[in-house]
C-alpha cells in the first residue's frame, strides 16, 4: 500500500483582503459604534440585528461598481437548494425584516444597526473585503422631513464622535433632479422608463466616480468611453456631445449657497415634472435645514453628490471629511467619503408589491477610524495589567491571591503565566504589556511579609536619562508590606494618570 | 421574441436556521458583552477581532458532532482557488491568528474576542445557525495555573452577568485522566496512539451526550450503538461489556467531594502516565481554587465532563446553570451548559510544527440571554422617545426645533414623520413605540405660545381604572408654555422614573 501523504502545513494566514484586529483597533471601534449609537437612539432610533447570511434572492443586485451579476457578494449554495451569501450592506436585510415583520412593527420604523458587511471585491490597500457600517433608516415615511432629519443626525453623529464643525461637511442631492436632467438630455423618457436604463446607469457610476476620474474623465466616460492609465477601455455611455453637456452642466451647478444652487437646478430640469419635484425636495430640505440652524458650514446642496448604489429615488446624501492627511508616500491628500445614503422607495416593494418610502444613511466606521487616526485624535488606552512575576513556583497560589485582591480593588492584574524560569523574560514579558507595575515577592520576601514593588513607568523614564550610579539606586523599585499592596498599586497609578 | 418572464418576487425571511434580533434583544447582548469583557479585561486579556470568513485548511476539522468532513461550517470556494468558510468558533480563528503574529505578540498571549459563529447544523428550536460567543484563552502558557485562571475568570464572569452563585457550577475535568481510563480498557495504546482513534472518537461524543441520552444510552453506544425514539441506528464503539465497564465508571467517579472524586480517578487511571499526569493536573487546579476561595460550590471537579471537540488535550471545563426553567409546554427542565473550554495544545503547531500551549473557555452568549430571560432577570429598555406630533404640516421647522431642543438636552425625542393626516394613528404610533410622553402643537396653540403635553403612562393608567367622566377631565394633558417644553418633559420622565 502507498504510504499517505503527509497533508502540508495550513497558511497561516487570512484570505485575502481579510485582516485582523488587535487591543485598542477593537476597543476605539467598539468605542466609535457606541457614540454613534447613542446619538441615534436619542434621535428616536431602535436597534435591529439581522443575520449575517441572507438568501441571494433577497439581497438583490444593488451593488455600486458592478456590472456582472452575482460578482460582489460572497455566495454559496445550500445543498442544491438556496444560494446564501454573506450581506453587502445593512440596507437590503433592512428591506427584507422590514416586509417580513411590518404588521408587527410601528409605522414608520425607525431602526439602526451596526456590524461586519462583505463585498467580494479585489482588495487593495486600506481596502478590506470585511468592513463595519452604522445604518440608521427610516421606513414608511414619505415626507422630506424624513430626508432632513438624516442629513441633521448625520451632521451631530460626525461631531460626537471627534470630528470637529469645518472638518466635514454633508452634500445633499436629488435623483430625481439627475432624472429631470436626463429626460431634458433625452436619455431618459418617462413614458418608457425602461430604455435606455443600461446608458443611465453607466452615467450615474461615472458621475460617482467624479473625485477619482475628474470632469474629463467623467466626460470620457458619458461619449464613447475612457481609456485608463494601465491602457484599459471602459466602454461609455454613447451620449452625443449635446447630451452629455447637459449632464455636465448638472454636475458642474453648484454655486456660491444653497438657493443660488437650487435656482440653477430648477433652469437645468427645465419642464421635467420629476426634476421640478426634486429640485422642490432639495429646497425643502435645505430650509428644514436653516430653520434648525444646520448652515452651510456643516450642510450644502451638491449636484455632484449622485451615490452609486442603483437602489436611491430620490435625496442622495454623503459625507466627506474636509481635512487633508497624508498618505504611506507623505503625499497630502483630501480625506473624502466617510457616509453615505439616500431615499429608496421601492426595495420593500420588491417583496411585498406595494411600495414602501425609505431613507437614511451608513457610515463607513473603519474609514471614520482611520480619519481620526491620521489626525492624531485616537488615544490607544497604552496602559497594560499590574504583573506578578513569579519566583517560586511553589507559592502561585499567593500570586494568585494578591492578583484577586488587585482585580477585587478595580485593578488590572494578572500572574506571569510563561515559563517562570527566566526572571528577565518575565520583566520583557510586562514592558511588551506595557505593564505599570510589576509585584515581586521571593521566599525571602514572603517569610519577611514584604514584597517588592516596581513602577515601570518611572523605571522607563530613569533608565532613559539616569546614569549607572543612579540607576543602581533603583527609586523606581520599593519594599512594602504584603497588606499594603493594593494600597501602594493604587498610588503608583494615581501618580502615573 | 419570447416575452421576459416576469421574475417572483423574493421571499420577506431569512435563510432557515437565522433570525433577526429587534430593539432590548439586541441591547441586552451588548451589555451583556460588555459586562463580560470588563472582567476579561480585569484579568488581563486583550481584545482580538479576527475576520469571519477564514481559510478552509486554517479552520482544520474539529467540530463536534461530525463525523463527515466539510460538515458543519458554510464554506465556498474563490475562482477555482481557496476554499473559504465562516468560522464555526473563535478557537481555529486565535491559533491562525498566534501562529501569524507570533514573533509581534507578547508571550504567553491573553486575547478575548466575541462575535457570531456559524455552524451549518440542522436548524431546531432555539437552535440557530449564527450565535454569539465570548472567549478568553491563554496561548503559550503550559501551567495548570492557567487553567484554573480561566475557572476562576468563568465564575466572576458569570456572576458579573447575574448569574448568583449558587444558580451556576463550573465542572472541571481531564482528558488525560479519561485518556489513562482509555489506556486501563484497552482502548488506547502509547506506543501506538493512532490505533482505535475512530473508536475513541466514539466514546467521546457518547460520554458528551450522558445529558441528553443518559446512562444507558451512553453505555449502548460504548458497545454494538444504540437506536433511537425515531428509529435510526447509530453505531456504536465496539467495546466489550469489560471495556465498556471501565468507562462507564471513570463517568460515575463522582464522589462527595473534590478529594475523594480524586481519589476515585487515581485507582481507575491505574499505572497508566497519562492517565496519573492528568489526576495530578485536576489535583493542583483544585488546589489553586482551593486557596483563593473558590470553594465546592462554585467549581467541581466533575468526571462526565469532556466536552465533544476533538481538540483537547488536557483540563476541560464547563458551566452549567442549575436552576430549573420551564420548557415552552410548561415543562419543568434544566437550563444546562452555558460555556466551555479547555486545554487544547497541539492547535498552532497544525500551522507551525512547534507546540504551543493554549487554554481557554467560550461563553454561549445567546444561552446565557436565554437563562436569563427565564428566570425574569432582564429589565428591558420599555420607554420611547418622546413623541411630537404633526398638527400642521407647515410648521414641520417648529416641530424639529422642539425635538432638536428635547435632544440637546439629553431626551430622545423625534417628530412623526408618518402621514400626519390621522391624529388618532400618530397617537397609536406613540403607543406603539412605548413613548412616556407626546407633544401636540396646532396653530392655535402656536399663536399663544403654548404647547400640549400629553403623559401617556399616566393616560395609560387612568384609561385603565377611570370611568368615562374622570377620563374626560383628562388630567394627563396639561398646557404648558412653549418655553418651558424642556422643564415640562424632564417633570414627567422624572416622576415616571
Amino acid at each position: 500500500m502507498a504510504k499517505v501523504k503527509k497533508q502540508p502545513r495550513p497558511k497561516a494566514e487570512p484570505p485575502k483582503g481579510f485582516r485582523d484586529y488587535f487591543g485598542p483597533e477593537v476597543t476605539q471601534r467598539k468605542a466609535m459604534l457606541e457614540q454613534i449609537a447613542k446619538v441615534y437612539h436619542l434621535y428616536g432610533f431602535e436597534a435591529l440585528e439581522s443575520s449575517a447570511v441572507e438568501t441571494v434572492e433577497a439581497l438583490g443586485k444593488f451593488l455600486p461598481d458592478v456590472d456582472r451579476p452575482n460578482e460582489g457578494v460572497f455566495a454559496w449554495q445550500e445543498d442544491e437548494a438556496d444560494w446564501l451569501a454573506l450581506r453587502y450592506d445593512l440596507t437590503a436585510p433592512l428591506a427584507r425584516v422590514y416586509a417580513q415583520h411590518r404588521n408587527d412593527l410601528p409605522t414608520p420604523y425607525r431602526r439602526y444597526a451596526m456590524g461586519p458587511v462583505w463585498r467580494d471585491e479585489k482588495p487593495g490597500p486600506g481596502r478590506f473585503r470585511q468592513f463595519y457600517q452604522c445604518d440608521a433608516d427610516t421606513v414608511g415615511a414619505a415626507s422630506v422631513a424624513a430626508d432632513a432629519e438624516i442629513c441633521s443626525m448625520l451632521s451631530d453623529t460626525l461631531e460626537a464622535v471627534g470630528i470637529p464643525r469645518g472638518d466635514y461637511i454633508c452634500r445633499v442631492n436629488n435623483r430625481k433632479v439627475l432624472n429631470g436632467v436626463m429626460e431634458v438630455a433625452g436619455v431618459l423618457d418617462p413614458a418608457d422608463p425602461g430604455r435606455l436604463s443600461h446608458e443611465r446607469g453607466i452615467v450615474l457610476r461615472a458621475i460617482d466616480k467624479l473625485d477619482r476620474l475628474g470632469f474629463d474623465g467623467v466626460r470620457a466616460l458619458l461619449g464613447e468611453g475612457r481609456k485608463d492609465e494601465s491602457g484599459d477601455f471602459t466602454k461609455g455611455a454613447g451620449l452625443s456631445a449635446e447630451q452629455a453637456d447637459t449632464v455636465m452642466a448638472f454636475m458642474e451647478a453648484k454655486r456660491s449657497d444653497g438657493p443660488a444652487t437650487v435656482a440653477r437646478l430648477r433652469e437645468l430640469v427645465g419642464a421635467s415634472e420629476t426634476g421640478k419635484q426634486g429640485v422642490q425636495e432639495l429646497e425643502t430640505i435645505a430650509e428644514l435645514m436653516d430653520a434648525q440652524g444646520y448652515g452651510a458650514d456643516r450642510i450644502e446642496v451638491d449636484p455632484s453628490v449622485v451615490r452609486g448604489l442603483g437602489y436611491y429615488t430620490g435625496p442622495v446624501f454623503e459625507a466627506e471629511l474636509t481635512f487633508e492627511i497624508h498618505d504611506e508616500k507623505g503625499r497630502p491628500r483630501q480625506f473624502g467619503s466617510v457616509a453615505g445614503g439616500g431615499r429608496y422607495d421601492d426595495l420593500v416593494k420588491r417583496f411585498t408589491g406595494q411600495a414602501v418610502p425609505a431613507t437614511g444613511i451608513s457610515i463607513g466606521v473603519d474609514r471614520l477610524l482611520a480619519a481620526l487616526h491620521a489626525k492624531g485624535r485616537l488615544h490607544a488606552e497604552v496602559r497594560g495589567p499590574v504583573v506578578v512575576t513569579v519566583m517560586d513556583r511553589d507559592r502561585m497560589a499567593a500570586y494568585q491571591s494578591m492578583v484577586g485582591e488587585l482585580r477585587a480593588a478595580g485593578i488590572r492584574a494578572e500572574v506571569y503565566l510563561g515559563n517562570p524560569k527566566n526572571f528577565g523574560n518575565q520583566l520583557k514579558y510586562a514592558d511588551k504589556r506595557r505593564s505599570p507595575v510589576a509585584i515581586i515577592e521571593g521566599s525571602d520576601e514572603a517569610a519577611r511579609g514584604v514584597l517588592q514593588i516596581k513602577d515601570l513607568v518611572l523605571g522607563a523614564k530613569i533608565a532613559e536619562t539616569a546614569t549607572h550610579e543612579e540607576w543602581k539606586d533603583q527609586p523606581a523599585q520599593r519594599e512594602v508590606a504584603r497588606g499594603d499592596l493594593v494600597a501602594e498599586v493604587r498610588k503608583i497609578l494615581a501618580g502615573e494618570a
